[in-house]
């Protein structure tokens, strides 16, 4: 009997490790979904990443809601990028899991079509810190950080948080 | 005797939920062998990825079977490309399982150096399908679509798909 | 007693696909946090990347030892390109894990900043292979190759090791 409580504890343990990768793989996957429901005009697709009072501060503005973020999808600036061909584009991320929160740091890359030349501008570069938060619908971004790399400390000083957190790199 | 049963049907589970994030992450794994292969020259490698019917569609042309994407990789212009300084980066992968079959939603960037100014033209910038299955020799890709980001509404399209489809993000 | 044994051994297998599962995700996001702390000046966090006696053979310079990267990241150029902004943006890795040992191929992107066009310029696109081993304190990289892909076959060849060492793509 001793040795049969010893396996359900094994397996116990290697339950919790599952939901963890569970946990990792899904909150990688919803992130390499914002490019393109944001390119594809998909305002509602875009917003259920968000949390109902989650907030984008996209550094020079911030939206704080989902339907807000759904209003920024569906509207100009980001309308006529699309009509014009844009690309959203974030990096793998540096995910760290605590329980039901978690944060990602990673890079956004806006690309502009340029019809004249027939290729890509390079328009912004953002350092990006994600907080996000298991819900009863599923993981759901509570926050949402965008600082431009230009040099400033803002986007360094965000990037730096992802390092004085963690015991680790 | 019950009890014993009980755990049995938990590793089953258990098991099931492994072999579903290792299929994640060997999807992903794949994907992330295409430019390597492609921009190596390799068209061997390159092709291996594909079913032996598999399709590329790349909006432009569209390729039928693996020989053909062999011979696309071995060949002009292709082969110019790789030859001045060329890179086909897949982003991270938006990846629905179902099964023996997956989709993967996300875009590829391909940047041709400029040896004049010593730097790289983003020169294509597009929204990407691709449709995976589960063969006796591992996960193949049975078709692969890609659109200019152009803003046009067939890259916008593809896009949609994988917000259509899915139940969530 | 002999469907216990052999529960336990599927539990034991189980295990060690885990344990596989937790290696990958780890190395990957080892390789995610590389682009932020360089581009955060994290001299620290960066050189804590790599094994103590581990090397950067940056293709125009190699460093030998943690502390060489530590410097590196801590003076010029590097601290005058993040002081203009700077993005080190490493793509989705293809990972192969042996045991105690890895090799990760990809890319790495180098995005300067430039202020008059208010955009970035794609400075440096290079084909990459990471060298990992499993230590007391975690996975460290051992070795880092970085080839510019500029056409010569430097770059080419680093991306087919990938596919001469592995049974498949």
């Amino acid at each position: 009997m001793r040795r049969y409580s010893a396996l359900e504890a094994q397996v116990r343990a290697l339950t919790a490790r599952v939901a963890a990768l569970e946990d990792r793989l899904e909150i990688a996957r919803l992130m390499a979904a914002y490019g393109p429901a944001a390119d594809s005009g998909s305002a509602r697709a875009t917003a259920a990443l968000w949390a109902e009072d989650g907030r984008y501060d996209a550094g020079i503005v911030t939206l704080e809601g989902a339907p807000a973020i759904a209003e920024m999808i569906a509207t100009d600036p980001h309308q006529r990028f699309i009509a014009t061909g844009a690309a959203h584009i974030v990096s793998p991320p540096h995910i760290e899991l605590h329980g039901d929160r978690a944060t990602a740091t990673c890079y956004q890359l806006v690309l502009l079509r340029n019809a004249d030349t027939d290729d890509y501008r390079t328009w912004r570069v953002s350092a990006n810190r994600w907080e996000w938060a298991r819900t009863p619908t599923g993981w759901r971004i509570t926050a949402r950080y965008n600082r431009l790399l230009d040099g400033s400390d803002a986007a360094r000083a965000l990037f730096r948080t992802a390092f004085e957190e963690g015991n680790q790199a």
